[in-house]
């Protein structure tokens, strides 16, 4: 029920315009999903999310297996329902989370036993239970349960782990029911050539409806991100969607897709807005400070979003100052508004065959303006 | 330039359906403004509240003043135009806030002088700089500087302040610049008929374009606040738009009507929303409890706000208990839904000569059903 459709390529690079078919609707690509961690996108609307070309959500199998609990999201109609969200849902598979926990947590052949950071209550998740546990959430998009390995690391823990994940990845697969929902495979191995290589083929040898890379946006530089995605991104089979998880800046954004990736997601966006670090076309803004109390003008003049529209720097410090929730709301709608407009120019770039000139013109404005943070 | 205009009276009790002319535009009463104290209704787009059915709201002259300041505020074009509000926008004078100060404040005949809660600096109001900063803030509905005076309090002191509060009443009068805002001067009097009646002598004497009854909701019982309104009310002029201040609960806002109120406002269905306590046709609900956790239902099944045509209970509780902005959101929505909509259906009423009617479904409804918090 799941499809990739190849539409076009950029003849300069590995960049490519492509359609993923989910049994809840296509998604174009390449995409970013905003993050929806509780089942909210934080401070945003259904309604004005789709108004923002939002296509597809990410939720976090980890936190709704604690509350409200995916049996409880279940009975009440799934996921979609209970966060009235009609279009595609994309469930990251818990181990990200589960591992973070770190000595609250203990990992082995069978999964992990780890203390719920709510209420330090004992739990267990397997790659079996937590793709039951997605599909319970009635996921459109169901990722393997893997290890997020930490940065950095021995090459001896990067192989075992690898190779536990990639075991894990066939038993995901084993325990996967029919029920429309695609099964992404997730690449790790580190920050190495080969491993990345031998995780590949044991994917495609199990495979699966999409692959993701992993273990990227975990404290490495920007190069050596990119290094691994010139190393993996090629091995992947043309015919399925790629995706490339936890990543990242307007500028990794732009490099992911010119290396051939088709799916991004990101807390940057919302969790930067709620830090009033706002993303503009010349670089970030920092809406707290002090230069901006008697501003009159917009986030972003080159921005034509409801926020730049109606509010001045000025309004949205005051609010920030004040802890007002309408910061959130309003922060969180432009930086949203310009990660799905970043990802709408490129797919358009890519129709046009000016994938290039986008590039260029992208990194112009950048280092051409003022930008007060980096 | 600002007027009122009597539409039509119930002919079974004091209530009366009329129009307030501002230089924003007209505000069809009785009506409730909803609470904007830093620049912002919490948790609110402008344009939700317009939808929503608000047609005016309040901003806090205290809060404003001292952050982000008056003088910036008018810098930048107005307060309407620094929070995106076309409508009108009635301002309170900064004395509750100042007098609920308590040992950070020092009165005298001049003004007030006291501590910011923001830092502690000193600060001064007077009835002269009150009216300055409502009018550097282009406040459409200016109110007088008075004590509002806390409950219970002495006989003699409720007569020297309010005494005080009726020359400061004449002091902003004279400081009051003609530009088209209304000033409303605010009867006090404390829970003493006499000087209710001499209070609003004193006021008329001076003349104002509008009436409100100050110093009500300061914890007095409700019958105490509707014995007062009965003792003052039919002392003003039929001419011009009385208004009740920080009042108050859905029964207040019917019982004000009944007596012939025409605007009122209060932070509870906001304050309220936040805390999660929501308001039906039944009575109120309090969203955190675990008998909701399952409860696939709307909030009120008699409401058709956008809450509760998209959204369970049973969502709406974990949005509460996971701390997300949705929650705030979702819940003011649905709140001030309720108190706007309340409104609109008594003006209705009004116009249709059924207002005892309606007064006696409104209290059948919440006695009958079900209430899990009063
Ligand atoms: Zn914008
Ligand atoms: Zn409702």
């Amino acid at each position: 029920m799941t499809s990739y459709e190849l539409l076009c390529r950029d003849p300069s690079s590995a960049a490519r315009r492509g359609r993923l078919q989910t049994r809840r609707g296509p998604v174009e690509t390449p995409a970013f999903m905003p993050v929806g961690t509780q089942g909210t996108v934080k401070a945003m609307l259904p309604e004005t999310l789709q108004e923002l070309g939002a296509q597809i959500l990410l939720g976090n199998t980890y936190h709704l297996f604690l509350r409200p609990g995916h049996e409880r999201i279940a009975r009440l109609g799934g996921l979609h329902r209970f966060m009235h969200w009609d279009g595609p849902i994309l469930t990251d598979s818990g181990g990200f989370q589960v591992f973070s926990l770190g000595k609250l947590r203990k990992i082995d052949e069978a999964g992990v036993r780890f203390q719920s950071h709510l209420d330090g209550s004992a739990q267990v998740l397997t790659p079996e239970s937590s793709i039951a546990i997605q599909q319970a959430l009635d996921s459109d998009v169901i990722m393997v349960f893997d290890e997020c390995i930490p940065y950095p690391a021995e090459r001896a823990y990067v192989a075992d782990s690898t190779a536990r994940s990639m075991r894990w990845a066939a038993r995901c697969k084993a325990a996967h029911q029919p029920d429309g929902s695609a099964l992404f495979g997730i690449v790790q191995g580190g920050m190495h050539a080969d491993l990345r290589r031998r995780s590949v083929e044991e994917l495609l040898a199990i495979g699966f409806d999409g692959y993701a890379l992993g273990g990227l946006s975990v404290g490495e530089e920007a190069a050596l991100m990119y290094q691994v995605m010139d190393w993996t991104l090629p091995l992947l089979p043309d015919s399925q969607p790629r995706y490339v998880m936890g990543v990242g800046t307007p500028e990794n954004l732009v490099e992911g897709v010119r290396r051939g990736v088709d799916l991004f997601d990101c807390v940057m966006p919302t969790r930067n807005a709620r830090n009033g670090v706002l993303f503009t076309h010349f670089g970030r803004l920092s809406i707290k400070q002090a230069r901006y109390q008697d501003d009159a003008g917009p986030i972003d003049p080159a921005c034509d979003c409801y926020v730049c529209r109606h509010y001045s720097r000025a309004y949205l410090r005051h609010l920030y100052q004040c802890n007002e929730i309408l910061a959130a709301m309003l922060n969180t709608h432009h930086n949203l508004h310009y990660y799905l407009g970043l990802m709408a120019r490129m797919r358009q770039a890519l129709e046009q065959g000016r994938f290039a000139a986008f590039c260029q013109d992208f990194y112009q404005r950048r280092s051409s303006a003022e930008t007060d943070c980096g």
